[in-house]
């Protein structure tokens, strides 16, 4: 997979439809499918779960602003 | 309904006249009818509340500036 | 009056001229006549009051600053 | 006076050569005369005195920067 | 290698392929594999481990925002 | 001296070659002799000391970034 | 040297192949041999040590973000 990835943005190219992992500021973390990004790093996710501690809130869809977003990683596959 | 995400601020658009959660900074929520929303997603909320552990504050109409929001959305409903 | 609100702005436009309810980041609040607003959500306010816990505090008119608000709400009034 | 005020810089316009309170960041407090403004609010403010609790330093003149600013208040005179 | 340094960008492209070291904002440290990076400093790292006091945390391909970034340091190599 | 101060970087304009405080975010302080400074308040100051307490660094030239700066006040001398 | 210094950015100019000292929001120190800058204030040092109290840490070749800095000094030489 590395090597499709030319800018920073063909990561987040590469994860649409899948599974991600966001890290926002002030601690917090996402789950969720990855739906559409924009270049402000504005992000749509569907099915996602805020992970608090050792719990999982269920968000459904959400819009995601990206001035809190820290980094955004695909799950972990066998690639 | 996600088969129509094509960009981030269509979870936004499809959420027009809805209910909708904004989580906002510093631990602020708000809960509300989406009325709209701009690029810098500045939005405006009818029958707002905002909520403060088990209570909530009627707010009635406002505008939520942009660069407060970490993320919005939509109630979940039977789609 | 929600019929009229086809951009977030339209909140402001139309409650020019009528008491509004500023909330600030750190906690400050401000009540007072909305008498103007520009696209950097800039304010003018007359008669403005900073609420400070169960006092407030009279400061005439004020110029205040987009960058400090968070949400500006129209006071509530029968419509 | 508020006649006078359709945008929101004409508050600074009309103060211009008197008496205005500067509220900053972190809870800092300026007074003394507004000499000048520009678009980014930075503002140019001759006799400054910074508000440290019951005591007053004075500063002189000084150019002050626009993204300290929270609000601006002209001095309340009889108008 | 510091002889083609003429900007601070030819850092991060002499990095591309190889370790670095990503020291960002609130104590957060990331080590792994540079594949891209923008002229916003987002930057795609593949192999990427969070270090937590004496532990790594695997976090594999991730997309980092740029406005995290305080430095990014090329692992020490004999050149 | 305020006669001729129209716009708020006519201060830092009449400043030049001279000595100044410089008041920094996050407490910090610092005075020197105003060299250069351009559009962003980034500045140049030569024999810049930082005020720690009562006792001061000496930095010597120093380029000072302008989003570090709350204000700057040329020292008061009789005009 | 003062006489060459028209801008600000002036003093990192003359300070290119010499060491600097780089303070650093959050009370984080550099000092390193400045190779190159940008009008981001982006910068490349080579040798970098980061000032942790009494030691220093070995970083070596460094991308360092504009928006991290607070001052840049040149070391204090013989002029």
């Amino acid at each position: 997979m590395k090597n499709t990835i030319e800018r920073p943005l063909d990561v987040l190219n590469n994860a649409k439809g899948k599974e991600v992992l966001v890290q926002l500021k002030n601690n917090r973390q996402m789950v969720g499918t990855l739906l559409a990004f924009d270049m402000h790093i504005n992000i749509a996710i569907d099915n996602a779960k805020e992970i608090l501690g050792d719990e999982k809130k269920n968000l459904g869809l959400i819009f995601l602003k990206g001035d809190s977003v820290i980094f955004i990683s695909p799950a972990n596959v066998v690639d």
